[in-house]
């Protein structure tokens, strides 16, 4: 079978709980998943650390990696750059680990446009209600807060049949199982295993003469 | 979440131990699983039980099955009929129990095109070397045997890639929960999700206003 890693988008409502869940899918499968960190021009917030959130890399350097083809993506928001380091990725994905991006959607079509083999997962909660609680929160948001999120998740929304699966997040544990499952199972799509399957006609072939 | 089963339909190579994985899923997951039993023309076969193996009726009563719409699909072998109840697979998947049929490669794309769903199962062991052990047998098999397993292998792998997934039978246990882990991932599918999505989509549009 095909042991080459698989590239995996994970997008989905803001609030969703992508972050843990990542966290919890790499802590429980350290060996067969790794996670694409980003590089960025913009600064540094508060505890994030250079190397573990994001690559903080100045204008000047973003643009010779540009240049030199070293980013699988870059979209440029409010003066500054967001992008994939190509090294990274592919060389995860010749040892055969899963490479995960976590990108918002119009990134993910992007990045499934220039590599089709990409698995897109959408994280959403449970079901309306829970996502309506999430993002009217404790009653302590103002009107603006809510109104913002509001349109967040319905331009979040419009992506959706995009993706294909839908990862639900009602509680950690069993999401963490399903998302593994799911890609488990992705690595048996015969779509994936083309060679495999020449291979074995090929053999077949040979045995009758 | 869609809670309708899914129809399963499980081919493959001949001896790749398919009958064994079936009876290994339906007995570690009782709830989860149907298995549709075909009706069929033929004699029972010594050890054979009417209801188990095959629902065994008579030409006319096949022949008014059909008339009825009562099949899903059927076949003529050698002066024989072979069909799939249609009730059984309907009261199932409406329960929300996942189907399984296991038949040949081509009632299987005859299935799909009538039911663009089905999720298309092919068992095949590990590798050509391992198919090849299994056709070749003990050394104690007349060559026509051989020959005439070989044939059969040939034609059934012509039609591998029309399968959505690839089953690969090593070892029975890590065989079932691997078949277990692809069909609880399907579910998850966005295309057999598309009410979930859109309820999402109006429940966010109403909110907004």
């Amino acid at each position: 079978m095909n042991n080459k890693g698989i590239l995996i988008v994970v997008s989905g409502f803001s609030g969703a709980g992508k972050g843990t869940l990542m966290k919890e899918l790499l802590t429980r499968y350290p060996d067969t998943y790794a996670l694409s960190i980003s590089a960025t021009t913009r600064a540094p917030r508060e505890g994030e650390v250079d190397g573990r959130e994001y690559f903080f890399v100045s204008k000047d350097e973003f643009e010779k990696m540009i240049a030199k083809d070293k980013l699988i993506e870059y979209a440029k928001y409010v003066e500054n750059y967001y992008g994939t380091p190509r090294d990274y990725v592919e060389n995860k994905l010749e040892e055969g680990r899963d490479v995960i991006l976590e990108i918002e959607i119009q990134g993910a079509l992007n990045i499934k446009k220039l590599f089709p083999d990409t698995l897109l997962l959408f994280v959403t909660p449970p079901n309306a209600e829970e996502l309506k609680r999430r993002l009217v929160g404790r009653g302590t948001e103002t009107m603006d807060v809510i109104e913002s999120r509001m349109n967040r998740a319905c331009e979040e929304a419009q992506g959706m049949e995009n993706y294909d699966y839908l990862i639900v997040n009602d509680s950690l544990d069993s999401c963490v199982e399903e998302m593994h499952a799911i890609i488990r199972g992705e690595h048996r799509r015969s779509s994936r295993n083309r060679e495999f399957m020449q291979e074995i006609k090929e053999d077949l072939e040979r045995m009758k003469q």
